[in-house]
């Protein structure tokens, strides 16, 4: 049980750490990766550096710094946020399941994602991002998973709780799990080229021209990255990115949003500023349930 | 002529000079300090610093930052704001006068100021913070300066066209210059217990229990802060922070404002966000102004 869990170790979620540790909170940060500042070489428009730092070293100080105030790293995918009866969120990952009093997602931006013609017309009818929520509508049906990383892998494992007709969708990307230890899976490894359907999905048609017809399709290409388990988990997004109020909260109680995922910036010098204002928010309302415990 | 100036050298004045800079726009900063972070030792919650940085160090790294971008320096204390006829911004300082396309107020904030009852009572009613602005009203009147800094002379000076009853109120402070250089005023180095008045003010009693009356008041206490600066250049503040619009704008077109003195949180990683937001906001404009020379 933690007081906070910040998905992300980028500026904005180690930045919120500082600020939680310092005050004395128990923090955990989940991350899957260093996200745009492991993509990039240097930052040189950053405040505070004279010559531009390489942002790997950028990355770690900033690592390095929340670690000073006790705040702990794991490596793990979030998949999605469930709110426990006891009003705490509990942070499905792809290893383990985690619990807070208060999230904060700094879980940046993933430029990569599936653009398909006819993805956004069927979402919510037939075309799903979460087998948790949705896989039950569709059992012992006809099912496809979008999708090639160990996300996909999660997602297929759920699925095959509900029908024995999966079929796993590469869109021509190697695999990077072992479909064949799983049975009752098709995989196609054929390059996607529309979605198709009328007031429901029917089915995909791919590159080479040929068809398949689907009862239901499942999203989960690429990893975990905001949208998705944003989506899964109710979160409100508008043009990819999370829905804040000035508090830097989501539409969900006790959620909170910080840095690329909110901001359309996207600098360093903006994501800090942004997790520092949602570690404040959360700190003054971790400081009010203590008093309310107390009383 | 400049693109932009910016008054402040900390984070926020720094991290927008940058950005401009970087854009390519000549850039000035004027700065009469090194404001807060040059009061502090370290800073330990700036994300991207593994081990608490030395303050100054900071502010110098950022300082030398801004140079790489070819963004010049001037030690000056900025006095007041004009809009020129050809809609540019003249910055009075109290060494010379400067000119640009817009402005960032990056000033931080001054603790230091006067706190005396009455005080805000008679602001507009014989109360005044600029003798450039008003001093034509009390032209032959018995008038006081409450100050005893640079910025207290140069306002003298300007008192001296208007009136020979010129007083000096130094609130029991050290004269920083030479009054003596003057004709026609009184210094009076007792302490300040309260203004008073009626309708309009009346005068000023002191700690030792004495009284003095004077037609009118200016307040020229300490540095001329951004407080003074925007009473005098009619930029709406409101308790001692700067009003901006969600672009960092003040409500005087083409001044904006970022850092410590629009943002109550007072932060380093607050700082570096409104210089970033407030130079992308100016560098679209002055990119729409080109275009608009072109046409």
């Amino acid at each position: 049980m933690y007081d906070v869990i910040i998905v992300g170790k980028g500026p904005a979620g180690a930045q919120a750490g500082i600020y939680l540790g310092r005050a004395g909170f128990k923090t955990l940060i989940l991350f899957k990766d260093g996200g745009s500042l492991e993509k990039t070489d240097y930052i040189e428009n950053y405040y505070g550096y004279a010559q531009p730092v390489e942002a790997a070293r950028l990355l770690e100080e900033g690592v390095q710094q929340a670690k000073r105030f006790n705040v702990e790293f794991v490596e793990d995918e979030v998949v999605m946020f469930l709110s426990s009866e006891d009003k705490n969120i509990i942070v499905k990952g792809l290893k383990e399941e985690y619990t807070a009093s208060y999230v904060i997602i700094a879980a940046g931006m993933t430029r990569k994602s599936l653009n398909v013609p006819g993805l956004k017309d069927y979402e919510g009818k037939g075309i799903s991002y979460c087998v948790t929520c949705d896989g039950f509508f569709f059992r012992n049906k006809k099912v496809a998973i979008v999708g090639y990383t160990r996300f996909a892998e999660h997602e297929l494992n759920d699925l095959l709780m509900f029908t024995k007709q999966a079929y796993l969708l590469t869109n021509g990307k190697a695999l990077e799990f072992n479909a064949s230890d799983y049975n009752d899976v098709t995989v196609i490894d054929k390059q996607i080229n529309v979605i198709y359907g009328e007031e429901h999905v029917k089915g995909i048609e791919f590159k080479d021209g040929s068809k398949e017809e689907f009862d239901g399709i499942f999203i989960a290409y690429g990893t975990a990255d905001a949208s998705s388990f944003c989506i899964k988990s109710g979160i409100a997004t508008e043009k990819g990115k999370i829905l804040v109020d000035e508090n830097k909260m989501t539409n969900i109680d006790r959620i909170y949003a910080a840095g690329d995922c909110i901001n359309s910036y996207m600098q360093v010098a903006t994501a800090v500023s942004d997790g520092a204002l949602s570690a404040r928010a959360v700190i003054e309302r971790l400081k009010a349930d203590r008093k309310n415990i107390k009383r």
